[in-house]
């Protein structure tokens, strides 16, 4: 027997893609499920292998099979392939088991030919039609599988037009269609030695042997190393009849969603045109219907076109985006998938289809994409507002904002006091520009990255933030900046866009964010679901107050820094640091102690009954002073021009210290708890503050639960080293203060060699938390700073690397070195507990990662942590961990 | 049966370091060997892991197993414990399995009191010698025993000096010492209410009980703890003998090597003092014999020496430094230890020993301490001067250098053609100084780390440099520098030791290097047994010879950043640098290629025969480029004060370009192959000059093995980026120039990420060479510009590191990593080369490692070649792969 080459659409099924291919399989799908697709046939992926086993040979009976399927194809179109007066056209398309888009070839209107072509146009009483769509054929025939440039065609196209003196292809007549036809033919045989193939049949064979070659076209191949796709699965080729939606009156086409995709409201939406294709559509000369006009024009095609959405919901169990055509009073659906919508529409529609009982609620959970909360939770432009920017920055902090330009931290706190809407601009902020960001609507910059100051302070308050706008110049004296030769001055309307980085001029429609019944219901289910915590970063009360709105059990990142930079207490910080002596830098620390005491008393209180992970000071000491640039700039200035001595030597002074605590890679410095292996006294009085706050809170009959985190570990002896400090700290204080509490100590793992000791490591410790920033940066030697908006652009657009890895955690490199610290970690201390703070923790696809890998919890921004909780219960759905349970 | 708790020397062999520690181990190999040991016993380990067990009480029958042994060690010594005419003293020391130096206690003349004292002082007759010895007695016996603080003793004897009016102990009368006794015992007893012990049994009682206790004291437990040393060993207790060389002029004591410790000749070496103590020659206050003396004073103590330092050497096998005391015409061997040596001594001994058929070659690879022949290659201070340093920086750059200081690279290259000695000194050089330093003796900088410009640079031309030497301030419009108050003027002479950091006023006599013929052939043995190749980082065909002069059989790593920096080439490449658009690069780099290639044509041709692995550019662009500081301080001051506008603008043009280029972290930044995927054209230059110089050397018959290294990888896409471009270039050149010829293409494994991933990317290289300078650097987050000098201190002063991970590898977190890219790139790509470039490639231990772990070669700077063979040659050694072997 003859081996089965061919399969109609209703012989396949959805599970059969490595035969059909995707495209075969879900065509197949849909015929079955008793939907009207255009009828046609698969050729499996087998008789392409076979076809490169015979040296590029069609194996025998293969055509015979496609002639006996394609009569039962004529018999359900109701026309036949080659007939004059009824002709059957047919697309011809490839279609691999794995999706590899634009890589392969497409062939529409074949069929064509002198006789057939005007059976088309008297048809569709549409001459024009008729002749564009066999120009178009030749071209598409000419280039895929006649091997000539496609350019050529195009040369030739461009001539008749510059002949018929026309800017754009529509305006060709069809008397000009009819001699471009001929010109590609005179072309083609030219080329080719032979005349364009007028036999339907041969054109089919042609066809179908051009889509086996393209498997292997450099495209293809590229395209299959770049994403390690096998080159033996060879591709399918689909054979599917042509409808048209411009056969007259009782013909059309249209698009509809099965819900509407901006509300999620139930109801069919969408539009239509009669007499009309596609292409009229997007052209938009005539002005589309709504759908429910159709009910009225065609009720029939309605009800059957109403049954066949609710058919397809109920299959797909999504809401879906579906593209129709109607064929002289004949309902064809070209395509289904699942339809895109708002973020609250995502959330409306799976909180309906689980009270409809369409889906239960793990497919609810799956349904929405966590990153898409992001817009529910900030204020966000109306999607409807036609907006054009003029410049576009880096999407530091997420959500709109609109005000009026002030570029001084000052000014925005006075206008903002007087009820006014500013939108701070400043090359760059600094810890002095706080009080100016509290006031402000938003913020931009024209310098700094994701990390920078702006972008950092501005997501921790929530408030939308565009960044590193290099387009954009300040002028700080002058009181304006500039966008190429536009000036916006002092006292302007400028919006921005955090959540995509554009800054337009003037006002735009915002709407406030919306934290729904069903959203929040929604995100219950979520918990119940996920199996990873979800912590948040936060530094101060209010943070910590908001995260607990948003649902996280926990801070897993409490940074000690931005405490040192508050106004109140850099001088404090800097006498610190300028001291010569341990002695001078105590006396210093006494001033800090019960201001820091005062922080962990509010963050801990707020947190009352949820763990609170403190982390130690972590970044260099340097970051505390002025810049040494421009305080080498400013002495040289004042060397020359200040008469002022006294004045000149107090900066010199302050430049000595500032070149001596000068590094070269401050990543890599003097910084973390190497600051505290250097000055023990600023992490002891740091332990001090925390443990009275502790006991503090204790006594007023509070649950504290703290957690002291050592940040940069590379070496056990480093914990011993703080752990006895900690210990005997700790006891100190429960003796003096009479009280009892409880805390555990741990370390962050977030550079290379604490992940390959962490077995050393975990025997000193309760816990790991991951800072997947500085591990990505060690790990792959990506200074982020450096890397975004340099080099890593290029990485990007060549796809040496397909994500950016600070923002979606490379699971290759990064992800090894996690799995391998959490192994060691467990080994020596099996009840060891895991997280991991910092950006990843709110990114999905890293979340998941976090949930395959073990980690016991995921920590982020506040307003990330209802994308965490999606994220955590959407990957341990995925991971099957849950099948069986409800 | 009773459990034998007690050894006598003679009873215990060297492998019973386990039940006797190491110390009693070596006392009874030694008593075997038929040395005259003063005679001891030592109770076993176990003993003390019984009393421990027995909650701190002696197992039953210890003491008589003691006393038993005790009898026949006083018929040894001819003197009885306790007896007042004739007494044995003891000493009772510790000696646990594994060294723990100064962590545990000793007690010395134990069975001293009122009688015997006066017994030690008739046989001495040295009433003050015996009376010292008691107090010294009762100090140690009440400070180790009685736990009564040390200081508190000391106060008493400095109050007993201050009565006395005397500044020094050894002023104090032997009626002054006995008055101390007497308030000594008098204190004790106040101390722990009873009389200092006057039984000479219960104060060996009392002490070996103590030395029990002190296993477990605070220090010894942080030893073992720091050492990882296992706290159940227990540690032995070693009662031996005391003699006294001061007993007469039968008596004596002295030091002897068996060969010369500063040439290796094979004669006596040594000297000693009659009637005196070991303390009497430190004291200085007679002037000791020259050993052969000896021969003439005691003939026969003299023969029986010569045979005991003829049976010592055959027995260690190596040079042995020996401490003995005659006693009463009876000579004892206190200590033997191999000798140090001077590496002209050490290679000499080791020779001679092959020679003289005492060794094999094997034994005789292991005598030589591989980073001692430093010392053979370089100029160096001769030892036997008395020198003062007057300032000490970093010992960058081996050797030392004497000249006549200048500031300037310009005078030091005119100064030298004249043939004047200079020194060059700079606050830190730069790729304009390199005349200079060519033309000097050495170079001082006072700022810049081991990898600073002057160290490296230094180190490649193996000429001494000291750098970072804060101490020293350099005002370069002075011609002058200062240290302190110092002035040190243009043309002082000044001389520099780079081997020690040590920079001294004046001339010193220097001892030019020694590469003598025994140096040759035990290179040559190394070679022998080695299995690591050994290669040299050269850039220039000087170099290259050099590194072959010094046995390197090939190039590891030729740096091509270094030919960037010519000053014929610096112009190219910073109008490549500041082109806007890939054709003014291009151009640009027209008139870098044929340098290159002529570059590559030395290098190559300089090797021929042996492979030679080019790296491709690695610096960040902006090292070629002006310092962003100093490029704003000089804009500033121009605003002010300079009219010429043009000059300004231009500077202004090139401070925008340097801004663009600044780095935050430059280590992590845009260098490496980031560079070539950023500026494809940069790499294909190189390229292409590479096989230009490789197709005319081959047409001119020469062998030239090209390795072409891509450094800085992180994944496998940028193998594939630039294996495509490499096989063009490499097709395209062997096409037009009619000509075949080999190459290799690999990558630098320095980065974290490319370790993790070595299994994939080996699969398109063929060979991989770790860069462990990097690696360390981002594995343990340590910027090596920023550690060293500043926490990098910090942790090794607080054991927080042993070792400086730049300087000796880490085995346990970048070993690790090595590790497993080895396995990882073996596993994919079997016959994968691999080795190892950079500052590790030449330090003994790390070559150690390199061996264990199966990598093919080492590569290190030419001069420290002949280190990394013998080092090489150990391991293989030491890893017993050659046993059985001659």
């Amino acid at each position: 027997m003859t081996q089965k080459y061919v399969y109609l659409f209703n012989e396949g099924r959805a599970d059969m893609r490595a035969l059909l291919g995707g495209k075969g399989a879900n065509l197949a799908e849909m015929s079955n499920i008793g939907l009207p697709v255009p009828p046609g046939m698969t050729i499996t992926t087998e008789t392409c292998i076979e076809y490169y086993r015979l040296n590029k040979k069609f194996p025998a009976g293969l055509m015979d099979q496609v002639y006996t399927n394609l009569a039962v194809v004529e018999e359900k179109a109701g026309k036949k392939f080659g007939n004059p007066v009824n002709p059957l056209l047919v697309s011809v398309r490839s279609g691999a088991m794995f999706s590899m888009p634009g890589m392969m070839d497409t062939i529409l209107n074949l069929g064509l030919n002198e006789k057939t072509v005007k059976g088309v146009a008297d048809n569709t009483t549409n001459q024009r039609f008729a002749y564009d769509a066999y120009r178009r054929f030749i071209q598409m025939f000419g280039d895929v599988v006649l091997e000539i440039p496609k350019y050529e065609f195009e040369n030739l196209l461009e001539d008749l037009k510059h002949k018929h003196r026309v800017t754009f292809d529509q305006e060709l007549s069809a008397e000009a269609l009819r001699e471009l036809i001929d010109t590609y033919k005179e072309f083609v045989q030219r080329k080719i030695w032979r005349p364009f193939p007028e036999d339907p049949r041969e054109q089919l064979e042609m066809a179908i042997e051009a889509v086996f070659r393209s498997w292997n076209n450099n495209r293809a191949i590229t395209y299959r190393n770049l994403n390690k796709i096998s080159h033996d699965l060879g591709t399918a080729v689909n054979i599917q009849s042509m409808v048209f939606g411009n056969m007259g009156n009782d013909s059309g086409t249209g698009v509809a969603f099965t819900r509407n995709p901006s509300t999620g409201e139930k109801v069919l939406y969408g539009e239509y045109l009669t007499n009309a294709q596609g292409e009229d559509v997007v052209a938009g000369i005539r002005t589309p219907q709504p759908i429910a006009k159709l009910q009225e024009e065609m009720p029939e095609i309605f009800r059957q076109f109403v049954n066949t959405a609710q058919l397809l919901e109920r299959h797909y169990k999504n809401m879906q985006d579906i593209e129709f055509t109607i064929e002289r009073n004949k309902l064809y659906l070209l395509q289904t998938r699942n339809g895109k919508r708002t973020a609250q529409a995502g959330v409306k529609i799976a909180y309906d289809m689980v009270t409809e009982g369409l889906v239960d609620k793990k497919d609810a959970i799956l349904m929405v994409e966590p990153a898409q909360l992001d817009t529910l939770l900030h204020r966000q432009i109306d999607t409807n507002a036609k907006i054009e920017y003029i410049a576009r920055g880096l999407p530091a902090s997420p959500g709109a904002a609109s005000g009026t330009v002030v570029f001084d931290a000052d000014d925005a706190e006075r206008l903002a006091k007087q009820g006014k809407k500013v939108l701070l601009v400043r090359t760059e902020t600094t810890p002095d520009d706080i009080h100016g960001m509290v006031a402000a609507q938003g913020i931009l910059t024209s310098r700094g990255g994701m990390t920078s100051h702006a972008a950092v302070v501005a997501r921790g308050m929530g408030k939308p933030c565009v960044c590193g706008c290099e387009a954009i110049k300040v002028d700080h004296a002058k009181r304006e900046f500039s966008v190429k030769t536009q000036i916006i001055k002092e006292g302007d309307l400028v919006s921005i866009d955090g959540s995509t980085g554009n800054v337009i001029l003037g006002a735009v429609p915002l709407i406030d964010p919306i934290l729904s019944d069903e959203f929040l219901a929604f995100l219950g289910w979520a918990d119940d679901l996920k199996r990873l915590g979800v912590r948040a970063n936060a530094d101060t009360p209010e943070d910590a107050l908001k995260a607990r709105e948003f649902g996280a059990t926990g801070i897993g990142l409490c940074r000690t820094e931005h405490m040192f930079m508050g106004q109140d207490r850099l001088p404090y910080v800097q006498a610190m640091i300028l001291a010569d002596n341990e002695e001078s830098r105590r006396e210093a620390l006494k001033h800090l102690l019960p201001m820091q005491a005062g922080d962990f008393y509010g963050i801990l209180k707020a947190m009352d009954g949820y763990p609170v992970c403190i982390r130690l000071l972590d970044p260099p000491l340097h970051e505390f002073l002025p810049n040494l640039t421009d305080l080498m700039v400013e002495i040289a200035e004042m060397r020359i021009i200040d008469k002022n001595q006294s004045a000149l030597a107090e900066k010199e002074a302050l430049l000595k210290k500032v070149k001596t605590l000068h590094e070269f890679n401050p990543m890599l410095g003097h910084r973390g708890c190497r600051l505290g292996i250097t000055y023990p006294e600023v992490y002891e009085m740091q332990i001090t503050a925390i443990f009275s706050a502790v006991a503090r809170l204790t006594k007023e009959g509070l649950k504290v639960l703290p957690e002291i985190e050592i940040p940069l570990t590379i070496d056990i002896n480093e914990m011993h080293f703080f752990k006895e400090r900690i210990t005997n700290i700790a006891n100190e204080i429960m003796e003096s203060e009479k009280v009892n509490f409880h805390y555990t100590v741990g370390t962050m793992i977030e550079l290379p060699r604490a992940a390959l000791l962490a077995d050393e490591l975990a025997e000193e410790v309760e816990f790991f938390s991951f800072g997947t920033n500085d591990l990505t940066q060690t790990t792959l030697g990506f200074s982020r700073d450096d890397a975004e908006g340099k080099f890593l652009n290029d990485y990007l657009a060549k796809k040496i690397l397909k994500e950016n890895p600070f923002i979606v955690l490379d699971r290759k490199g990064v992800g090894k070195l996690m799995r391998m610290a959490v192994e060691g970690g467990r080994k020596t201390h099996p009840g060891l507990l895991i997280g991991i703070c910092g950006e990843h923790g709110g990114e999905p696809s890293s979340v998941e990662f976090c949930h395959q890998i073990g980690l016991d919890f995921v920590s982020c921004s506040p307003y990330r942590v209802p994308i965490a909780r999606l994220a955590a219960a959407q990957a341990a759905v995925s991971s099957g961990e849950l099948l069986g349970t409800k």
